[in-house]
């Protein structure tokens, strides 16, 4: 029997995805939730990346964490073993999630008993860039092996992100990566977004992110 | 001066795009012409595995290459360096490419003088799986740091595919993919689906990659 519940998702009804970002992070903040939006390409290391910041801050948080995905629970399954709260969202093949498909996920895993929320988009640099989820914070990771020309391809992600984190740098020896030009392109999209490289594999840098959570939260319950 | 044009691409006013796809197809293929839709994630090396490709067959076919991004022309700078002839097609932040669009491509580049024409899409697992572009064959491109669990988590673009090319194998050894498993997730969403494992960077592969193409071109050609 599974720990996890697989919530199928409605297409919002919402015309102004905006003015419901606004609605609900207003909530959140009413009821000291702090929601991120993890976003990146398919394989980037995402969930390695939550269980790694879950294992940091599970015993200062109480953690709720939503997979939304196409198809599939390998995402939830996985997420379930480290014992946080964890709900599968299927988008029916949507490519993205807005505000009221976040919502909708939001009220089927419950967020009462909650610190911090995390919402696993689906994986993508292009759509999920486009809506805003009503999330505290943006965050998004780009891998190694992905390129260090990806700021130039997707400018848009970039932008609207508050944190890059640049994964699986244990393989930066077999990649050819270049972290400071990767930073340069980064802060001539977006001078104010944080760059922290971590391996999610190893733990190098998950203290540093793990800090700068701690920070964000703090803020928003101050 | 740059040997290549940038050409910003409208949306299509075409309701049925099934239809325009097939109608593309049909000139295409009275003209001679092999249209390739090539798919993956940012990332996976498209770019990279292209200019394999073009090494491996422009002695043979007369190549044309359409890079469709939301911005920038670094790809098209990168494939122009290989003597084939080149458009840059920027999507206006569209996340696929429709019949209508890619036809606005090949338009835009001229196809008279070309046997081999092949569209980079858009890097996304998801939506362009969506949109038939008229193409005489679809591939798409997994990347071994990307995991071997994709077809799970993007199964519509695993199933309209004719051919998946696993690419990075050189790093085979610094990542945790099983290449049997990912052949075994793949064949039972696409048991048709031709599985070549390459290195675009090693060259390892691109010859049986490079066969398969000169087959299909046959066909569609006889």
């Amino acid at each position: 029997m599974e720990g996890y519940r697989i919530l199928e998702i409605k297409q919002s009804v919402f015309e102004n995805n905006d003015r419901e970002a606004d609605k609900l992070r207003e909530e959140l903040k009413r009821s000291k939730t702090f929601l991120l939006n993890l976003m990146s390409s398919p394989g980037s290391g995402k969930t390695t990346t939550l269980k790694a910041t879950i294992a940091a801050l599970k015993d200062e948080f109480r953690i709720g964490v939503m997979e939304a995905d196409i198809d599939s629970d390998v995402d939830a399954a996985a997420i379930e073993k480290t014992g946080v709260k964890v709900i599968q969202l299927h988008t029916g093949g949507m490519c993205h999630l807005d505000a009221g498909m976040t919502r909708q996920g939001l009220e089927g895993m419950g967020v009462e008993d909650l610190d911090f929320c995390i919402l696993e988009n689906v994986g993508n640099l292009v759509c999920p860039a486009e809506f805003d989820t009503g999330s505290a914070k943006n965050a998004m990771i780009l891998s190694v092996p992905e390129g260090d020309d990806k700021p130039l391809k997707y400018p848009l992600m970039f932008s609207i992100c508050d944190v890059l984190l640049i994964n699986k740098i244990d393989v930066l020896p077999y990649f050819d990566f270049d972290v400071d030009k990767c930073r340069e392109y980064v802060r001539r999209l977006n001078p104010n977004m944080k760059v922290i490289p971590i391996s999610a594999r190893t733990g190098e840098g998950i203290e540093e992110w793990a800090q700068w959570l701690r920070e964000q939260i703090s803020v928003w319950n101050g």
